[in-house]
C-alpha cells in the first residue's frame, strides 16, 4: 500500500564500504536478516540515536563503542526480527557477544564494531544464531546495497535506498544510503535505522555536525504513529577513499551537507510512503508561528490526530478535525481570528472564518489525492516547519494487531 | 461493541428539572436531536468547558450567559448532529438565535438559556429548524431523562445516564445525570457533553467548586483518541427543591461531592466503554511518580499510543510497546532500573529487567480480558494517577472514515 514509492534505482558502490547479508533465522525464515558493513581502515563514522529512555541494548553498546573508538569504526552489524530492547543485562551481553563475533571476522577490536537491532521488543536476542551465521558474512562486496536494504526490513513492504554523486574539482564523491522503518516512527533524534556512506574524507566532529544537520531536515520531520522507537539510529560513514577532503566552513563541506540532506529527505519520505497501511502522504506545513517549537508542536499534534488520519484515509476534507487538533496543540493565547487553513491550494478558513469561496467539492478534490499539503497559517510570527506523515487505515490496525501474534 | 456497558437503570426524576425532546431534522432523520432542560426558578448552574482554542460558538455563548446571569439559568438547549464549531460569526449568531427561541418558550431572558451543540464541525447550524421545532418542546416532563440521553447521542451506541440518592437527616437528595461521547474524547477540562442535576440547594461558587472536583476525578481521566473536542461541556444543576442546603465545609457538602463524583465516574467510564469501536477498557495506573503532572504525562502517552491500542485490540500482551511509550513520555532522567510494569496482577518487568517468573501465557491471559489494568511503577516519588482508555480496532477506523461521508 506504499504511497508513490518506487523500488530503489541504481545504487552506486561507495569505495571502502563492502556489504554482506545472511540468513540467521533470528525470527524470519527463508530470508536474509543479518547484515554486515565492512568499512575500510581509516573510515570515520558518526551516528545519532533514539532519545527514548528505554533505548535498546544495541543502542547503549553502539554509543559506548563509538565513544571509545573516537569514530574509527570497522564494522556495522545489523539484525532484523528482534530489537533486543527491554531485555536487561542479558540483552547488553548479547549485543556485546555479537560485536565480538563480527570483530573476529574483521580482525579488529570489538569496540570497532557497532551493533544494531530492529524487530520485536522484549524477547531475548538469539545471539548464538548470529554467531553461527557469521562465516556466511565473509564474502562481502561493495555491490550488495540492495540485498542489505532488503535484509533490514521488518514491516516495510519495499527496500529503501538511494545514491547521489557530487563532483568536487576533478574528483567525484559517491553517497549511497539505505533506511528501514514503517511503524513506531516518530524519530526524536533519528529514525528507525538508516545508514548513509560516502567516500569523502571528513574529521569525526565535522561528520557528526553534518549528520545532525541532515537529520534535522529529514528523519526528524517524519511521523507515522507518534511512537518513537527504542532502537532508532542513523549512521553516516565517510571512508575518505575518493580523496576529496571536506572541512567545515569550506564549499565542499556545504555541498556535501546539501547532498547528504537531499538523500536523507528521500529516504525519510520513503519511510512515510511505506508507513504501515499508508494510503496517503500528507505534508503538514505550519507557517507564521511565533517560533519553531510552536510550529513543530502544531504540526505534530495535527499529524498524530487519529481523527485527522482516519479522515485522510477516507479522502474526506474534514477540516473541522484539523481545527480541533490545532486548538488543542497547546499554543498559548492563540488568536483564531488570525488563522488561515489550506488543503493543498484551496483556502478553507481565512482569518478564523470559513472562506467565502470554499466549496466542499474543492476540498474533496484535494483530499482524494495520494499526496497533498495541509497548510496552517497561525498569524503569530515568522517561524515555520514542514513535516511528513501518513494516514490511518484498516491495514494499519491489521498490521499492528497481527504483528507478533 | 461497547465494553461491559449496560443500558441505564431506573432514572430518578429531579424536582425542578423537566426535560423535553423533539425531532428537528438538523442532520439525523427519524430520531430526536433536540433537547430542552427546563429548570425551575431559583436553580443554580455551574459548568466547565473545553480548553480547545477553537472552541465552538455555543461554548462561547454559554460561557457569556453563565457569567451574565451569575448562574441563575432557566434552560439548557442541546442539539446533536451539528457542533456549530469552526463557523465564525454566523455560528455565534445561530447560537444566540437558538437561545432566544428557547427563552420565548420559557418566558425568560435569552441570557438565562445555555446552548450546547455536538456533531459535525464546520457546517452551518440550521437554526431555522431549531426554531421550527421549538413548539414541540413545550410538553416537558421530569420523567424524560432517558429520551434526552438518547437524543444527544452521535456515534454513541448506547445512552449513558445514572441516578443516585443521598439521605441527609430526614430528607433525600436526588441526583441524575446523562452524558454523550464516543470519539474526539480527551477532555482537557470536561468531557463531550454531560449534564448532572440534583435538588440540593447550593450557592453558585460552591456548586462550581464541587463540579471542578468531581470532573477532576472523572471526566478529566478518560481518553479515547487524544482528540480534545471543540464542544466539551459538563454542567451541574442544583434546583434546591429537596430543601437540603449544602454549604462548603459542612458534612452534607462533602457527601454530595462524593456522590456526584461517583456518578460522574460512572458516566465517564460509560463514555470510554462506548468508545468508537472499543473492545476493551484499559485502566492506566502510574505509580511512584515524582509528581502528578509526570504521572499523567506517562499515563496519557501510553494511553494514546496507536501501537499500544492496536495490540490491546489484538489481545496481545505486547509490553515492549508500553515500555517504548513510557520511554518517550518526556520524564527527565528516568532511571529504567527502577521501573516495574504489571499487566493486571502479572509482573512483567521488575527493576527494569524482565521478571524471572514472567511467561507469555500469563500476560496473554490478562490481555484477553475485556477490562484490565496496566500498572507502571516509576520509582521516583509518591505521586500516582489512574486514567481510563479504550483500544483501536478496525471498527474505530471504519467509524471515523465513514462518519460525515
Amino acid at each position: 500500500m506504499a504511497v508513490n514509492l518506487q523500488p530503489p534505482g541504481e545504487l552506486a558502490p561507495v569505495a571502502g564500504v563492502r556489504l554482506a547479508v545472511a540468513q540467521a533465522g533470528i525470527r524470519y525464515q527463508q530470508r536474509d536478516d543479518l547484515v554486515l558493513l565492512d568499512l575500510a581502515p581509516g573510515s570515520q563514522v558518526a551516528a545519532v540515536f533514539t532519545r527514548n529512555a528505554f533505548c535498546a541494548a544495541p543502542v547503549l553498546v553502539a554509543r559506548q563503542h563509538l565513544q571509545r573508538s573516537g569514530g574509527e569504526i570497522r564494522g556495522l552489524l545489523i539484525n532484523s526480527g528482534n530489537a533486543n530492547a527491554g531485555t536487561g543485562q542479558a540483552g547488553l551481553q548479547a549485543a556485546r557477544r555479537s560485536c565480538m563475533a563480527a570483530a573476529r571476522l574483521l580482525d579488529c577490536p570489538a569496540e570497532a564494531v557497532l551493533p544494531f537491532s530492529t524487530g520485536v521488543i522484549g524477547e531475548a536476542l538469539p545471539v548464538d544464531r548470529i554467531e553461527s551465521a557469521m562465516p556466511r558474512l565473509a564474502a562481502a562486496s561493495s555491490a550488495q546495497w540492495l540485498p542489505a536494504a532488503r535484509a533490514i526490513m521488518t514491516t516495510d513492504t519495499m527496500p529503501k535506498a538511494a545514491s547521489r554523486r557530487m563532483i568536487v574539482g576533478e574528483r567525484t564523491v559517491t553517497i549511497t544510503g539505505m533506511a528501514k522503518g514503517a511503524g513506531m516512527i516518530c524519530p526524536d533524534m533519528a529514525t528507525m535505522l538508516a545508514y548513509v556512506a560516502c567516500d569523502a574524507q571528513l574529521e569525526q566532529g565535522d561528520l557528526q555536525a553534518l549528520l545532525v544537520a541532515a537529520v534535522g531536515e529529514s528523519f526528524n520531520r517524519i511521523t507515522i504513529d507518534g511512537d518513537t522507537s527504542t532502537n532508532d539510529a542513523c549512521v553516516l560513514i565517510a571512508t575518505g577513499q575518493s580523496g576529496v577532503v571536506c572541512r567545515a566552513g569550506e564549499p565542499a563541506f556545504a555541498a556535501l551537507r546539501e547532498t547528504v540532506t537531499a538523500l536523507c529527505v528521500e529516504l525519510a519520505q520513503a519511510v512515510v510512503r511505506d508507513g504501515e497501511g499508508a494510503t496517503r502522504l500528507l505534508r503538514m506545513c505550519v507557517e507564521a508561528a511565533a517560533d519553531t517549537a510552536e510550529a513543530r508542536a502544531v504540526a505534530y499534534t495535527v499529524a498524530h490526530s487519529p481523527l485527522v488520519k482516519t479522515a485522510a484515509f477516507a479522502g474526506d476534507p474534514n477540516w473541522g478535525r484539523i481545527l480541533a487538533a490545532v486548538g488543542r496543540s497547546g499554543v498559548e493565547n492563540l488568536d483564531i481570528s488570525k488563522v488561515d487553513l489550506y488543503l493543498g491550494e484551496v483556502c478553507v478558513l481565512r482569518g478564523g472564518e470559513p472562506a467565502a469561496e470554499y466549496r466542499e467539492a474543492l476540498g474533496a478534490e484535494v483530499a482524494a489525492r495520494a499526496e497533498y499539503s495541509v497548510r496552517i497559517v497561525l498569524g503569530r510570527g515568522a517561524a515555520m516547519t514542514e513535516i511528513w506523515t501518513s494516514d490511518f487505515s484498516y491495514e494499519y490496525v491489521r498490521i499492528n494487531a497481527e504483528y507478533r501474534s
